[in-house]
């Protein structure tokens, strides 16, 4: 997938740089070569059981731009580079937007590379073995801007039949990873009031992590069990080690650490009745209060010009874009994807209600390469 | 381990008889070869955190006593059997006690071999893959008697200072995997209320397990949720299949019936709470109400014999005896473990409190085998 993306990039000329966390820059230069660019993508990489589009539209979108410039023999004053970003989705290395993250100084590098999988393996070899751990600096350059076009993930723009949707800012997330202690035994003589079950403790906190979705579900809060693992995890023993992953989510930042606040009240709870201990081992948080205004009127401003109608809409899901939010002025497109589905095989977009935005970010990447 | 034991059998002078299941026979021939052999034995597979005494003692009890026999020259009338039974665990293929579960005419050969571990691979094969596809039929043939000598798995016999066990029935139990189906999301912008994930389903039976062992814990009823696996059960994704493995279990078998029946009642509501399907793909249970009376007292007899004191007790966890005793007259002898600890690595029985059941074991034994 990273080859035939390059092979594609070099094709259209770019040159391509790969930096230490394995993302991939590929760069047409404009007259002014010193000036700082303006950076489109999005990621190459899926969910398990993913779809097609979630994240390769804003990448392909990307490449498509240039192709368009290079068909125009348009030339622009700053270079313009297309990237894309290692390990968005986290599904195998945690946490999420790992890599843009990195690039934004918000993870260190040698703690990045030193993430591993369910195996064991480590990021950085994992990058090593398959030729993208990089020779460039991650981060610690000037980018003009950042544009990502992404479907929605929602059901928005679909259901109102609008093909431009303007993100004007983006959910709160919490996620995190509790690890739960307790004690093998026997599963059949061995006496309730003694039992250290792991596997329970971490079960508790699904059902906790699921009830408190609902507890905001009128205000579109979201709860999730997303992961659990135990060992033994056999049957006829009790298990003395699990690990719980879920995320809590919601528009309003602070109604997002309420649900963090409870969530971490009912692990204390929980930990007591199943009589294991628990502990939280890893966390991350992102939101998309940091858009910026000029960028998100830009692409507004743009589709109108178009004659495209748009909708102002937040973005519900996480993506590269927030953390790079933070190091360079930034926003986001959303093309629609039908029903909303995503993170499924079913996921779908059609082309024809997808170019509208991609020619709203081509419009708008011009705008500013020649400002 | 089995070449170990089979090694140690041949030297003992024991022709060696392996099923198609894999349960390994060390016979030591009687002057009336043609009679009905008094097999004694248990299991030498381990859980995945187990200790070195639970089943092991059983079947090395047994190779003691044929070597004892040979040391004092002494013959019996009818051959005496050791028997190693696999899988007895049910660790790695579920559910437990399966061969010998073969071996007593419960489970069907066909379905025995065709069972499956985590990585997809067939019992059947791997027993091929060993050596210990064996050419012998599964069961089918008459034994005089089945004796087997097991830890306690309790803390009764190690409280009380007593070093020999007489089984005198076993706790019912009722095992189940339950599958749960639910469809794949994003875990940001899908609302909850359509959310259909399967893990929370398989945690929500998981606390339902452990909730029915608590209610029925004053009469040492207990509830296990022993294990969950999920797919994807990856960070930012529901995941669309869980299963769930449980087990109840009670000393009356009508409370353990009604256990099971408190499961699948919630199991309704747990299904519509996570909005999820759930069925039972797979059931078992076991007791040891078929304990033969004649060999019970001949346990207690012989060790008031020997001037040992001895304890009538039920067994809480499952043996393969508890399946052997449908087609043989069968009867278990408990030797005392430290606290009761098993199916952990500080399992630990001390020799000298061993020695006492393996002595009553040995006078059954050459009972039964002279009568």
């Amino acid at each position: 997938m990273r080859d035939q993306f390059v092979a594609w990039c070099r094709e259209a000329g770019c040159s391509v740089t790969i930096d230490a966390v394995g993302n991939i820059f590929a760069r047409r230069n404009g007259t002014d070569s010193g000036a700082a660019p303006v950076v489109v993508g999005s990621h190459l990489d899926t969910q398990v059981n993913g779809g097609r589009y979630d994240g390769i539209v804003g990448v392909l979108a990307g490449l498509e731009i240039l192709r368009s410039l290079n068909d125009n023999r348009i030339e622009t004053a700053r270079p313009i580079e297309v990237v894309n970003w290692t390990n968005e989705e986290g599904a195998r290395f945690s946490p999420p937007m790992i890599a843009a993250g990195a690039f934004a100084g918000i993870y260190a590098l040698d703690w990045v590379l030193d993430r591993r999988d369910d195996e064991g393996r480590r990021f950085g070899d994992e990058l090593e073995r398959i030729g993208y751990a990089g020779a460039a600096p991650v981060g610690g350059r000037t980018l003009d801007s950042y544009f990502e076009l992404h479907i929605e993930q929602g059901p928005l723009l679909d259901a109102k039949r609008i093909d431009v949707g303007v993100v004007t800012h983006g959910y709160t997330a919490h996620g995190f990873i509790v690890e739960v202690r307790g004690e093998t035994a026997h599963t059949g003589p061995w006496p309730m009031d003694k039992r250290r079950n792991a596997l329970v403790g971490a079960a508790m906190l699904a059902v906790a992590a699921h009830d408190i979705g609902w507890k905001y579900h009128a205000t579109q809060g979201k709860g999730t069990a997303a992961r659990i693992v135990a060992w033994p995890n056999k049957p006829g023993i009790l298990s003395d080690w699990a690990q719980f992953t879920g995320d809590l989510r919601h528009e309003d930042p602070q109604m997002a650490g309420q649900m963090l606040a409870e969530f971490q009240e009912i692990m204390k709870s929980c930990a007591t009745r199943a009589n294991v201990e628990m502990k939280i081992v890893d966390q991350w948080t992102w939101n998309a209060e940091l858009f910026d205004k000029e960028c998100i009127a830009l692409v507004r401003d743009t589709a109108k010009r178009l004659g495209l109608a748009s909708l102002d809409l937040p973005s519900q899901a996480g993506h590269d874009a927030y953390h790079v939010a933070r190091v360079a002025p930034t926003a986001m497109i959303f093309s629609p994807c039908k029903d909303g589905i995503t993170h499924n095989n079913q996921e779908h977009a059609d082309l024809e209600r997808t170019v509208p935005a991609v020619n709203v970010l081509a419009n708008v990447v011009l705008e500013r390469a020649n400002r």
